[in-house]
């Protein structure tokens, strides 16, 4: 049966996932578009609940994926367009959504491979843009550091394109953090503006956790002295840093073209 | 004289800047926060009103500059911290901000030097942080073709950092883009996921401008016909594209390391 009224306990469960304390109790967030639950099913990521809005999902692909599901034995919730808009974040639904559980990894998963560590970071459609990059990249995940924004919040689902499954995610307090590094943990890089190595330059470690600092502050004291190595990325303009996400980019990409090419950065002037 | 409704016809004008049309039609737009401000009187941008609200501005810099403005005969608009409060767009205001005039280049501008050009972006926030990105490499500025957002958006202006007044902006529809390359522009490189050469082994000229194609489709074949070369950024993972303005990022700071360092991109394995 469809269910018409938004004021539905389901669906009024389902919105509240907007909302970083509803998703902390239920461990569940909500994921919309074709594209992205398709990936999360792709991903084996567990779908609690399939939102279908019939008069919206037009697809031959979205209406055969939300059959196969129900199949599947995944329970559907059939919603008229009206409540399914009424869920929607994004303008132009496309009638497909789920509620999807999160996955959270332990420190014992950092093992190998490239990681991002990011401190407070604050700002959602960074952390999601940093997990589409590290994707990219064939990155393994990001580890979270104190204070930092959820990456199942919707603006981060959203602007990570599906890299939200892909990439494993690990919270930590900066003292556990410490704490794994010290007893064996993955070498540490982190970036800052007073780094004494050129990022260019700088050899990377095939296994490696990069560290960002926040978009407001940049790496603390503490962080600091906690890396193996600091690079710089240089600036020459009248702006004094980058884009928190657009930083992590270009550490990660210039670590890629590193591993692809092993010349590169090995012959410049600062031999 | 302070002001202190919200109703008042000037603060009524300035609030309107938050709307496109009212910025297009007047050529101004509102730029706030301390930092920000200061960077459009350095940047010799015409700033037409200060707004101040000595309640919220205690800082002692920000305090001098609205006092020297005002020395230097730029109209200042004192208010009280509630009417600040309802122009500013961002949480804590500090008291300080201005009126300034647009800055558009024509194509003649485009003569050498570093340019990004986009097609049809449509988040400001990215427009923003492109700016900000090319600053950092020393870029000359940004040419917007076709629907592009507009630069002088708050959100874009936000995200620039300031950028936006150290860029110089070009506004071009694509034929008279592709009529001043034709008439002996610069060479024009793109990005495309079908690109034939890896960006990181490409040879760049040393004045040219990097097109972008739009967030959604990237770029049409129109445009891919126009390109000198078209380079690609690998990606291993599962998603098929990178957020545009760490695309952007990726590419032009792949160009500034060829420029320090002659060696980068020289001797991989695609010789």
């Amino acid at each position: 049966m469809q269910i018409t009224s938004s004021a539905n306990p389901k669906i009024k469960e389902i919105r509240k996932l907007r909302e970083r304390k509803a998703r902390q109790e239920s461990g569940l967030f909500y994921v919309e578009g074709l594209r992205h639950v398709m990936e999360a099913s792709q991903q084996q990521a567990g779908i609690e609940t399939l939102v279908v809005a019939p008069e919206l999902l037009t697809s031959a692909v979205g209406r055969e994926f939300a059959a196969a599901q129900a199949r599947q034995g995944v329970p559907v919730l059939e919603v008229s367009a009206e409540v399914f808009a009424g869920l929607a974040l994004k303008e132009g639904p496309v009638g497909l959504a789920a509620v999807v559980r999160q996955r959270w990894w332990g420190a014992e998963a950092v093992q190998g491979g490239l990681w991002a560590a990011l401190d407070a970071v604050a700002d959602p459609g960074n952390l999601g843009t940093i997990l589409r990059t590290l994707d990219a990249v064939g990155g393994e995940g990001v580890i979270l550091l104190d204070h930092s924004t959820d990456p199942y919040d919707p603006t981060a689902v959203r602007a990570s394109m599906g890299a939200v499954f892909t990439q494993k995610l690990v919270k930590m307090s900066f003292d556990a953090f410490a704490a794994w590094k010290q007893a064996g943990g993955l070498p540490v890089v982190g970036t800052s503006d007073r780094g004494p190595q050129d990022y260019h330059y700088h050899t990377y470690p095939e296994a490696m956790v990069l560290l960002m600092g926040s978009e407001r502050q940049g790496l603390q004291p503490q962080h600091l002295a906690l890396c193996d190595a600091l690079v710089r990325i240089p600036m020459q303009g009248q702006c004094d840093s980058l884009n928190l996400a657009v930083a992590t980019a270009v550490v990660l990409y210039e670590i890629y073209n590193h591993r692809r090419d092993p010349q590169a950065g090995q012959l410049g002037g600062e031999r």
